[in-house]
């Protein structure tokens, strides 16, 4: 994969690629403060759990670099505050607070002053971007065990007969269904679902994505689809309100998405579409699977209910791409994700295997 | 209702409000020819199953003031040729063709020469568009049964404890989530959906309108949300992908939709979205409502698999409002409608009562 999420800037800085402005144009940006960091995390410019999680914790070491002959009590202040306030700016996606909780524990427990505290963290905020890195080999290497078609009988419901006769489907080829980037965007490595994917083509299987377009901000049409062209996999997208069509012409061999957080019970939180996604799955038998890392676990959040979900401004819905398309002064809801109960998903795809809940701690 | 859909202009010729601009601007669109009135019934300038069939009807005998002066058999060939090239405007909405059948029906059936026909054509155009307002009201009353809170208890399922504490919800306001537009924009009246709404607000019940902007034309956020806040009636835009949390919540009483074409069987074809709502709305034993006139209704067809579902292009997905948001040359699924099986539909509210199938020959 050529994408790169984020990177080193060759002055120490982290690099981000903003995707707020793709597919349109590829633009990159050093992010030299706190503020910056959280400002591109809140606008979205970097997202996707484990990506924000690389992102704050690079960030964050970016930051420092201008307090580096600070004296070691006042430079471990400033690391604390930084990711404190780092780890606050998006609400729903765990990784966030674990990285932030692993650089502020690495810091505290390094002898010396700042200047060994700052190395120490350096070299964590990269073992934070190899593990990931790292995660997402593994779970596309594990994915490899449902990515396969559905068989033609053996099915429930009607929709298993029709599992050869897609439009765009030629025989042979596995139809995976996404929302939202779950992609080499969203993490430090190839992805999560879409590391499935890419792991899947590696070895010679042939398949074909349905993206849908993910509103209000479009990760599915502007992310996913990018992603995919860049790698020259075949793709459709879809209006998210579209692939429970899709679903009943029997056209998805499977549906696989990321995560934001997992309770222990199972219950995802992922972006917002993802449950009435997997309700229509269910409804047609089409097997549903998470694709995350383990730092997407929450083993202190007994169930979905005790995930907090972000919930946006307005403007995301009443200017889709800066055009105005509702009445000046509408009412919004426009919650970024939602929560599909764990009886909903066939599996969840982590590095360490496919697991099922109950997850307890590590 | 202040909203005119169609109208005479002085000229004698189809008067439409081009929906394609609503909200930001409010222009009126003179139809002289039956190419203008396909080129509008097909970019959507005029839109809904009933009002296209109204517009149809009134289009057809704005075409032929130009051919009042052939003889008898010469007019009939122009009132059959345009009739027939109307009808194929869009594949969906059973009231193109319905319209379209009256109008050479009633022609053939007329004496004299053109100006005797053209003069009931105009008449029976007229009586089409006071019909459908007719039935709107009537749908509006008899909707009134269904409009209702749900009880906190008695519900089956979590939800229905949940009744009383949405967020936007005040105590006794009915919270009715609505999908595209099934209001005074899509009929020659109050609305089908929207009417019963309208009708409940004159009788002083307080109602709250989910409004699911309904991508990828956001008929929802520019149309409904536009016709609501002419109406002073409180609404909430949401992402079409929003709307199963918003039932998850308990924040939603019932569901009312329009349709384009009714089966025999009772299933509807409906804007594309529908069906992941009534699933939803099922899972959340929240009440699944299809408001529309008899002449939606399609006893010809048996089932929603005989219904034609128009496919429409890739540019109202890959360029919302005409900005770019997927990789040039992305392959796009944009079926304009869906199927709703009859079993997730709690009833069908038209002029005639609250129905329910096996729907007869009238």
């Amino acid at each position: 994969m050529t994408v790169q999420t984020v990177a080193w800037a060759p002055s120490g800085a982290l690099r981000i690629l903003d995707q707020t402005l793709l597919p349109v144009e590829e633009r990159y940006l050093d992010l030299e403060t706190v503020e910056a960091v959280i400002e591109a995390i809140r606008s979205l410019r970097v997202r996707g759990a484990p990506a924000i999680g690389v992102a704050a914790a690079m960030g964050l070491v970016s930051s420092l670099r201008r307090s580096f002959h600070a004296p070691r009590e006042a430079f471990l202040a400033v690391v604390e505050d930084g990711a404190q306030r780092i780890a606050a700016a998006r609400p729903t996606a765990v990784n966030l607070g674990w990285a932030m909780e692993r650089m502020q524990r690495v810091a505290r427990a390094t002898q010396g002053e700042a200047a060994a505290i700052f190395e120490t963290l350096l070299q964590e905020a990269q073992a934070i971007w190899r593990e990931d890195a790292a995660m997402c080999r593994a779970m596309g290497e594990h994915g490899q065990v449902v990515m396969k078609k559905r068989g033609v009988k053996g099915e429930r419901g009607e929709a298993g007969e029709k599992g050869e006769k897609g439009e765009k489907g030629e025989k042979g080829e596995i139809r995976v269904l996404t929302h939202c980037n779950a992609g080499a965007l969203a993490t430090g490595g190839i992805g999560t679902a879409l590391g499935v994917i890419y792991t899947a083509v590696e070895r010679g299987k042939r398949v074909h994505v349905y993206a849908d377009e993910t509103r209000p901000l479009l990760q599915g049409s502007r992310l996913t689809a990018w992603e995919l062209s860049k790698a020259g996999i075949p793709y459709t997208v879809l209006p998210d309100s579209a692939a429970a069509s899709l679903l009943a012409r029997g056209d998805v061999d499977l549906v696989l998405v990321g995560a934001d957080r997992v309770a222990r019970n199972g219950d995802t939180a992922n972006k917002v579409g993802t449950y009435p996604l997997a309700i229509a799955a269910h409804r047609h038998a089409i097997p549903f699977y998470v694709v995350a890392p383990t730092t997407s676990f929450d083993p202190s959040c007994p169930t979905g209910n005790e995930i907090p979900i972000e919930q946006r401004g307005a403007a995301e819905v009443t200017h889709p791409l800066g055009r105005q398309a509702a009445p000046e002064g509408s009412a919004v809801f426009n919650p970024a994700f939602d929560v599909t109960p764990a009886e909903l998903v066939a599996g969840y795809v982590t590095e360490k295997g496919i697991l099922r809940p109950p997850f307890g701690p590590p």
